[in-house]
């Protein structure tokens, strides 16, 4: 057997041997001992997120990340309202789509892919639909790189009187925001292979107390309904999983976030992923390769770049290469003209990302690939 | 560290090691070898389930059981129209609130708990209302251990001209459905760490691909809709799962079916059950404990027990005492009147039983549990 390739991809991310190796167990949820630890993962996970003892709880549901975040638009979005959605790339339309067939009032607010969505953007929609309740933005928006300035866009979402949710699936444990300090945040959602560099399976809200009391009745599905993960803790104790949950996910999502904090948490993680990234960024746009966004839009969680414009490229037999070479990087792009991603999280180092950068380049010669760069941007 | 304790739990159920050790590493979910794999997992599992290729297909989803059975009320019943549901336990109850929550209107037939759901009931309510549409049943009611004879309520159902929803969560690979053979069913829904002895995160439901068809537009719910699951397989692949999976457990689930067919599928773990609860029901009874159910009304998946009416019992002693003794079961009942259940499944063998049946009887004896045997049932 060869050792299988590094996982270079938007998540499930590469993970740490101590995370993968706690799969391996069979584990009853409902143990006593098991309610324990799951009781202090979820006050360690709403520390994690800024959330105030009292005021902010933390609710993971099986499932994944369009789970958590359609389950927040159910639960904080009363059926038939209004949310605002910024929309610049796929998890944006996405976010749309999730609301609109829950019956709720998508009004979308259309960015073009790669650039920003702003505050001015969100108070402007804000101040002329007075009807519209809830804005739900998503913080890093994995189809671009980009990240969305949402410390600012919570602010013009305070100054009006209205209720933010924000999709933190690919941003939470590297992307600062802190949920104490934002009091008009009714929950920030994220899932556990991505950031936090453990395993699959697992969405988390952390939301407010009295916005979750307020909304019970919202959510017209008894899954997803957030409201109703406060009351079962409240009746069945905080360390009773509400439904048969990927237990094994749990248990790895516990080391995970030993390791996380291990590392020095949130600011730690983002330093190495900025670092990774910048890796990437640099010597791939050294090899000639054209960068999705420029440089001030650049993430830190996945670094997308546009494919070559040669006859002797095509994706997946480059994919296919580079996994040869012990990289897996995604095989579809999620913009509409033609790019590869590779992904700066997980558990992997400045060097791997060295290492991924001359593979490619390695690739590409062996493809032939000679036209690198994509004709100048147009704008 | 000692061995961890056998579970003896209605799921997650024990594993074999093979099992578990598949757990135990980072897999990409659209990966092409991972795209094969998936694809042929599905074929698997839809023939299983006696379904046909072209007729039936199946569909994977994220989470737990719960979702899928939510997920199959949406997509097959329509907003607002009505679904007669047999309720004889507390995964009744449970479909009876999915589908209320989810704004269907659920007819419920209130059946004493731990007494069959009978055609001859389903008959006379379809009978009597001619709106009803579906009709959704469990087949094996995990709080219980009765199996409802769900062959004869599909006769009733198709004779009605009716459709039907099996909730086979406890029951799927144990205890036989053909779904080849029951053009009225629209779908057989289940899990995978009950009877298909895999790990946990995911529900399956494996679904007529007309209905389907005919039922797009249903489901109020992007996450649950069943119809946009065969619309994804047809878009990007059966080989392309939506959203990111616990692909782990989807990867245990594979060598879990290998392990099932080895053994002799179906028929052999029907047969293995069996004995396994037969072991325990005759055991427990012959150590005086009082069976919840008579023994023509006892399933093979889980065996329930009154708690001894003796004040020296309590359950979670009880349960703490038999797991230092190696066998953890459930710390909860889902009776209306206290019992204990041990459950009979995973990957467990009747030599196990035996020495379960011994640790209880040291046990009770060890907490000075004289009176074991509950006052006669009063009918
Ligand atoms: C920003 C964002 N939101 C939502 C999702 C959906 O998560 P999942 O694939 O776990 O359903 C993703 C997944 O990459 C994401 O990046
Ligand atoms: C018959 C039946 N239906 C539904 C469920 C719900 O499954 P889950 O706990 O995976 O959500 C169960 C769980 O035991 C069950 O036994």
């Amino acid at each position: 057997m060869t050792e299988p390739p590094l996982l270079l991809i938007p998540g499930p991310v590469q993970t740490h041997p101590r995370v993968k190796a706690t799969m391996a167990q069979d584990i009853a949820p409902w143990d006593n001992d098991t309610r324990t630890r799951y009781a202090a993962l979820r006050e360690r996970l709403r520390a994690i997120a800024g959330g105030i003892e009292g005021e902010h709880v933390c609710l993971p549901l099986q499932g994944c990340g369009h789970f958590i975040v359609e389950a927040a638009l159910r639960t904080f979005v009363a059926p038939g309202t209004k949310v605002l959605i910024p929309n610049n790339g796929n998890y944006g339309t996405r976010m749309i789509r999730l609301a609109r067939e829950a019956g709720r009032v998508a009004v979308a607010i259309e960015i073009p892919e790669g650039e920003l969505a702003t505050a001015q953007m969100v108070e402007k929609a804000l101040a002329e639909d007075p009807s519209i309740g809830t804005v739900a933005v998503v913080h890093s928006e994995t189809s671009t790189s980009v990240i969305n300035p949402v410390e600012e866009i919570a602010a013009a979402v305070r100054a009006a009187g209205r209720r933010l949710i924000v999709d933190a699936v690919s941003a939470f444990g590297a992307i600062p925001f802190d949920l104490g300090a934002h009091p008009e945040t009714d929950a920030i959602v994220f899932s556990s292979n991505k950031c936090l560099e453990a395993m699959p399976g697992i969405g988390v809200a952390v939301a407010r107390v009295d916005r979750l009391e307020a909304c019970r009745g919202n959510a017209g599905s008894w899954s997803l309904d957030l409201s109703d993960l406060l009351h079962h803790a409240r009746s069945y104790g905080w360390g009773s999983i509400r439904f048969t949950p990927p237990i094994q996910s749990l248990a790895a999502l516990e080391v995970a976030l030993e390791l996380f904090e291990a590392e020095g948490g949130q600011p730690a993680r983002l330093a190495r992923y900025t670092e990774n990234a910048r890796i990437l960024y640099d010597g791939l746009a050294a090899l000639g390769l054209t960068p999705w966004v420029p440089r001030d839009r650049q993430g830190p969680i996945i670094v997308t770049m546009h494919q070559p414009p040669d006859q002797a490229f095509a994706l997946q037999p480059f994919v296919d290469a580079l996994k040869r070479r012990g990289f897996l990087i995604s095989n579809f792009s999620t913009t509409s003209v033609p790019t590869f991603r590779v992904g700066a999280i997980g558990h992997l180092f400045p060097d791997d990302m060295r290492r991924a950068t001359a593979a490619i380049a390695d690739t590409l010669e062996e493809m032939g690939v000679r036209h690198l760069a994509r004709a100048p941007l147009a704008a």
